[in-house]
């Protein structure tokens, strides 16, 4: 069983994430918490050429490149393993960040998005909990915690807003694994949402 | 006019590539010397990631990725603004060497390398010159130098050899841009022949 969370910056994607890990952890389940990008050793090497530096660095279509890298490493080393022995795995976003994330800044690149996943990934997830959360909300949630190494964070609320309905037509078109979250109630109310909808699934 | 060398290691191609520049811009042409892979920062940074640490770090599918990345790098920020100033660019390596490496190690991979190439690159060279070099006194050579970061050089003479055909084939696939050099000659020989096939067309 592969779940993955998804979602705007801020949403709680990596609160829930850990939380559902936690949860499933205690109910003796073999379960694997990861994250994109990285999620395993070169990933995570990939990973910082990717967000450290010069914003300007890497074209659209190099950045795309080096993000399916990174994920067909995390693919291998990290998530088929698990899978293989039975595992859940819980990530802290996959693919669908990155169609979601590109469909926003460079429309015109969808299809590549889509023919390099076909390529060399394919693996699509069972479940994708996407964290709908007001954009507003989400931002002032990601301001007060200073990561200091996101870019896209730096493009603002109206990007955020563009984000957002670029995960519900996702949601949409993949009604059969996804599901939409409403992220803006008290953590713990997400978390026993989140946890019902996934054990009627497991 | 984008011209590129391939062949096995040690079979002369920096040589080589650097006697051509050094010869056209005696010339006064305006003419940009580059490599693979690297041959811009970007592309460099990743290079760095593909040749250090444990070989086994990559599995071929992600190598073939950070190949494709440092070399869509490669075009955007060396090759293509070159060419668009009427540069002639002469490139040490180019995708012909992604082809016949992956193609000797991981015959299976041929057609993802293929799609990936038409999918983010396009570009091929106007001139391919292989330099057709005995494996043998390649090998011989490229040990002289020591270069410590080849990994592929450690496969050995056996592997050369396999090489060598791979070349000698893509040759053959792509006759209206390759010219197959003999490179078993002294450098200065090999670099008047270069210089005559490479006036002809110019
Ligand atoms: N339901 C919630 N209500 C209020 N604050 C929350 C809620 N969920 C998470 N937070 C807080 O909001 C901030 C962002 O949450 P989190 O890091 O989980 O989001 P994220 O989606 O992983 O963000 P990013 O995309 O930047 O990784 C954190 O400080 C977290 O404690
Ligand atoms: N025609 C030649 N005869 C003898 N030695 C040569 C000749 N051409 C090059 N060499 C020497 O062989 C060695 C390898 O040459 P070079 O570095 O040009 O090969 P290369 O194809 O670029 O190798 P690599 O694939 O490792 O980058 C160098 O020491 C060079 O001086
Ligand atoms: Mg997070
Ligand atoms: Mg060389």
């Amino acid at each position: 069983m592969f779940i993955t969370f998804e979602g705007i910056d801020g949403s709680g994607k990596s609160t829930q994430a850990r939380m559902l890990w936690e949860r499933l952890a205690a109910d003796g389940r073999d379960v694997v918490l990861t994250r994109e990008p990285g999620g395993a050793p070169g990933a995570e090497d990939i990973r910082k050429l990717l967000v450290e530096g010069d914003p300007g660095r890497w074209s659209a279509e190099t950045e795309i490149l080096l993000f399916t890298a990174a994920r067909r490493d995390h693919l291998e080393r990290t998530i088929r393993p698990a899978l293989d022995r039975g595992a859940v795995v819980i990530s802290d976003r996959f693919a669908d960040s990155t169609r979601v994330y590109q469909g926003a800044t460079r429309g015109d690149l969808r299809d590549t998005v889509d023919a390099l996943h076909d390529l060399m990934i394919r693996v699509e997830p069972d479940i994708t909990l996407i964290l709908d959360t007001d954009p507003d909300a989400a931002l002032a949630r990601g301001l007060a915690r200073k990561s200091g190494e996101d870019r896209f964070e730096d493009m603002g609320a109206r990007f955020q807003h563009t984000l957002r309905k670029g995960f519900c037509a996702l949601a949409q078109d993949h009604a059969e694994r996804c599901i939409l979250i409403d992220g803006d109630r008290p953590v713990q109310s997400v978390a026993a949402d989140i946890a019902r909808r996934v054990e009627a699934k497991l």
